[in-house]
């Protein structure tokens, strides 16, 4: 079957549970793992009815399965054109344009389009390299823009999620633990109260490769919760009960 | 069999692993699995010869269980007289003499015993609670000097590990997970940069309830490491292997 939507160099791929498709292109981004167990680590307020901004949203993979889960409109926000127009593809796609919109723009400069203070939810899959450790040359710029703080940095991308945020606004995140002093200090600095972090094992036995980040814009101080390890892989690389759950399961509910 | 140095309403616990025993009084105060986890976790430079500090030693639990697994000397340094005079006798118990010695005293006032600079690794199983936390009124004075923050708090206990420590010396220290921006903030403004933690879940699908922290003295800022997840107890509620193994298995050894 061809999919009218999809281009040369392109592929859909899909996150059953959620019954989403993303278009994308590997030779200048895919999403992994990371960015669904950010969807479904994030647990707004207002049952979902409120307004969400994925940050730096790519091809579109964690707005789109966020999406589902909630009722209330999603916003994504992409600086790369290539990466945004395939996002917006994605969303005619899955039908769900009523809901979920795209911005080509640079966060940082987004606030004429939305308003300070208006978001109840902010998303953020963010590059996660410092530019000193840029180690591969030759990389494609696209995915140095999505891997590396050459776009945005901790600091800066709180400083907007902060800004989009109404009070009490939660701040959802993916990243590496080896950030996590910086995490602390760049939205501790900007009035994101971090609140629940869950850190991801690649395997029982292995050091911790992702960390899922809560905070709550002028939320109180203190009193972070880590919350159950989610272990991706078995001893045999097979993914965990846990994660085919989240992968195949059925869809995902909000607490 | 008796054993003449213990006293009326102590009694003996051990650590079968180690191979120490530890006289304690459960009416002034017990070390629980912390302790254990922390003096299992602690590994200090020098393939352990160098020279060790625990700071807030209580009976001594820590600083016995650690000296079983390095050959250089250990001070334990102890606030509450009842507890540091149990320390002694446990460290004679267990033939320790030799490299384990007590100091009863403040551990911010210990410098004329101990020399600024000297040491290599400093451990602390330190109170966990903040002072504005304190729920039991009528709780004893020792549990509560060794529970709440009324002797020392994270910052004044950080400038004292960073003042005992040689450059590059290891600070390692067992703490509540709902405190981990406070350590971040304490531990970073006093050049104790963090590089390794560890947390531990009460089980595979609770949340966790205690942390471990290596810090090194000057070290270089960024790359925190999140060792493999600890899970003390399987769903039927019995110490997991991982466990089983630290109390009950072979020695320990250092990396």
């Amino acid at each position: 079957m061809t999919e009218p939507n999809i281009h040369e160099g392109e592929r859909l791929d899909g996150l059953p549970s959620q019954e989403v498709k993303v278009i994308q292109n590997p030779d200048m981004f895919a999403y992994s793992l990371d960015a669904v167990l950010l969807a479904y680590f994030a647990n707004p307020n207002k049952k979902g009815r409120g307004r969400t901004v994925d940050l730096g949203a790519g091809t579109g993979a964690v707005g789109l399965f966020y999406a589902k889960k909630v009722t209330g409109s999603v916003t994504l926000v992409e600086i790369q054109e290539e990466l945004a127009a395939m996002a917006k593809r994605s969303v005619r796609l899955n039908g769900l344009e009523d809901r979920v919109s795209v911005i080509h723009a640079d966060m940082q400069e987004v606030f004429d389009q939305i308003k300070p203070g208006s978001v109840d939810t902010v998303l953020c899959n963010p590059p996660y390299f410092p530019i000193k450790e840029k180690t591969k040359q030759n990389e494609d710029e696209h995915y140095q823009i999505a891997r590396h703080e050459v776009a945005i940095d901790l600091p800066k991308l709180a400083q907007t999620a902060n800004k989009l945020l109404k009070n009490k606004g939660k701040f959802f995140m993916v990243h590496r633990p080896e950030r996590l002093g910086d995490i602390f200090a760049a939205l501790t600095d900007r009035g994101l109260e971090i609140k629940h972090l869950q850190f991801v094992y690649g395997k029982a036995d292995r050091e911790a490769n992702m960390v899922l980040v809560e905070a709550i814009k002028q939320g109180r101080s203190g009193g972070v919760r880590i919350l159950p390890p989610i272990i991706a892989y078995t001893a045999d690389n097979q993914y965990t009960e846990q994660v085919q759950t989240i992968l195949y399961g059925k869809a995902w509910t909000l607490d």
